[in-house]
């Protein structure tokens, strides 16, 4: 391994503590809803929230799955379900990525895949991308709460 | 550096690299929100999508420039300017972050910090936690802007 090869901005251990840490948050975020609201407050014509959380759910285990077996999942329903089925598949969600995590070998992050069959990227980038679109709709998610008279949890605790 | 220490996730140039793609984003979005709305629209009594980016701008080049000199500026402020104003700080700010990054020695990102003399993390984190809290702000931008019946820029583009 070359030096520049090797050098970290972050460790597989440290980025997978920083992402249950986004899904804590995430989860906390779920609980704040009103079952009512859940999948059926919008703001604009966007989704639900409820839908982006099960969009986060057919996401994450399963981009961790591709990344170790190179067998990638279709991705998951995303229909409505109540709030308790949606916890506890987030549940499930968050075990299915430790264990998986744990699977990778090093050298595979900057390794190149093609996610889902149609997501060509180097894999680091492909799993941000996951981290990622899990911030950007759980901002989206504040919004609906907060529109609903709702304060969301601190973003800051994790 | 043991085989531990050395272990990446992601390296800094990667790591750059994909916040730049993240901030030319949030510039498109800037640029999205019509002048009048930009310092004034908001829901849920949350701060007006300008304020976010003046609060973006207060954090990313001064948190890099705390990394690399230990030096912490005053957050700045975060009033109402034009929307010319806020993308010509933005863009002295990409290149401010780009000027400093290649200033971080490698064992930097792994050191613990106190950012703006009262936030103690290990520097990876408090670097995350700038790029997290851009992507989680610029997601209640995109619902502001659909509350205003404005397309925003797609989130996959960077």
């Amino acid at each position: 391994m070359s030096t520049e090869a090797a050098a970290a901005f972050i460790g597989p251990d440290a980025l997978i503590q920083h992402w249950q840490g986004h899904r804590r948050l995430t989860r906390r975020v779920i609980e704040t809803f009103p079952e009512d609201q859940l999948f059926a407050f919008s703001l604009g014509s966007m989704r639900p929230f409820g839908a982006l959380a099960m969009e986060m759910i057919s996401m994450g285990a399963p981009m961790i799955r591709g990344v170790v077996t190179g067998q990638w999942d279709q991705l998951g329903s995303r229909e409505a379900r109540s709030r308790q089925e949606v916890l506890r598949l987030w549940d499930e969600s968050t075990d299915h990525i430790n264990t998986l995590w744990a699977q990778i070998p090093p050298e595979r992050f900057r390794e190149t895949m093609t996610a889902f069959g149609q997501y060509p990227g180097v894999v680091h980038d492909l799993i941000l991308y996951v981290i990622d679109n899990e911030i950007h709709h759980r901002g989206q998610g504040y919004v609906y709460l907060r529109a609903l008279g709702i304060e969301p949890p601190p973003f800051y605790e994790r």
